[in-house]
């Protein structure tokens, strides 16, 4: 196992082969075993391999060529509807519909989400993560018939690898983990954790290709926008609350 | 892998003996390989061994005694500070003061944090996640030094266990997967989803102790309630304001 997740890499390029039924129940049983709030396991995990379905999801996910290429595609699920109507069949008041509790429930479908993954990758196939899910979560309810109280908070592509690409790059250890208490980032500490980054060929290449002066400068003004970044805030806290998520008071 | 995805137990009771910083660096490692969004690494992990500074992350786990017992305490948090700075300091203007930036950064910690337990336990530690770490978020704020831009998001108990419990209880696999789409649940589906694990022991002698009619019904009135929920939510939702993730305008 370590080897396996020392080894992850997303892959962006798939075969075309099919992922037996079989398969597929082990993986998503390995998802069942992480850990859950409660033991109330608050997800759902969505398993699409229909053409027609992922050639829509496929346009939620800014029609990234993985999503139509790999078999099968998952939408993990924060999800207190089911949870709630057997509440309702048991005499029992759910009080469920607040922003806790769907935080609650993502954290129950991510770590689900990682199991899956990880066993995937333990069995040979490969898996790529597709942050967008929360980007058009609205257009994904839509696609996937989401009632109330589910929310669509992470997706992968997964297949068996067309691909073998590298390993990507990391910060130093130093530079994500605190001992004791957090210990804030002066200027220098920015420059040595980001430094071996920064010096890479691919950023060189990446600086090139974007034409800018910094590395950062690609994330800021390309990659994740600050005018994207809030039209998707709005969106997805607009989500939040149709999902019957926000009743805090 | 596989074998230990399918083994896992929450440990509650641990053996004192220290867990060794290589094993510890070894456990962060594989908490780095996990995927990230566009590669930012936006977590943290802070890892406390400190008796004095635990006794305080205690009583924000509501003086769970795993949290004392236990000889590390991880708490992973949503990170946009260290990359915010990097930005600033590489003529960059960043754009991560919004809540989807929130959500991106916490769906990063919440994979590393299981890419750490699963490493945790292939390595014969065990672990056990504390799903208060965001109800008491802005004392744990408080206790870590967290800075603007960082909230935790889970927290762990990790050591050698003292413990061997048998495995939880899911509901069957048809219960939490859907293919294709999501098909809503009938009563009568809800009836036969929640059957085995309303027929267990466990149940028998909950709904014993608790004096109750339905298992629901210890969830809603005992364990998660809506009062509590509702402040916890207010609450949570302050903390995501005030360490700067809710300028969505």
């Amino acid at each position: 196992m370590l080897d396996t997740i020392f080894k992850h890499r997303s892959i962006r390029k798939y075969k075309s082969d099919p992922v037996s039924d079989e398969m597929l129940r082990t993986l998503l049983q390995a998802g069942t075993r992480a850990s859950t709030t409660g033991n109330m396991q608050v997800y759902s995990i969505v398993v699409t391999k229909d053409d027609k379905i992922r050639e829509k999801l496929w346009e939620c996910h800014f029609k990234q060529d993985m999503v139509m290429q790999a078999p099968v595609h998952m939408t993990f699920c924060a999800d207190f509807n089911r949870f709630n109507k057997w509440c309702e069949q048991r005499k029992a008041v759910p009080g469920y519909d607040n922003y806790l509790s769907f935080f609650t429930a993502a954290i129950d479908a991510l770590l689900v989400s990682q199991n899956v993954c990880l066993a995937a990758e333990e069995k040979g196939l490969g898996i790529c993560y597709l942050g967008t899910a929360t980007y058009n979560a609205a257009r994904i309810i839509d696609i996937l018939n989401l009632p109330k109280g589910v929310v669509p908070v992470a997706a992968i592509a997964l297949g068996y690898p067309d691909e073998d690409p590298g390993l990507t790059d990391r910060l130093p250890l130093e530079g994500v983990v605190h001992f004791e208490q957090y210990s804030d980032y002066g200027p220098e500490d920015i420059d040595r954790i980001y430094a071996e980054k920064e010096a890479s060929d691919l950023t060189r290449e990446l600086l090139e290709v974007n034409q800018k002066e910094t590395l950062a400068q690609i994330f800021t003004d390309n990659r994740y926008k600050k005018q994207d970044n809030i039209h998707f805030s709005k969106e997805f806290l607009k989500v939040i609350e149709k999902q019957g998520f926000m009743n805090n008071e």
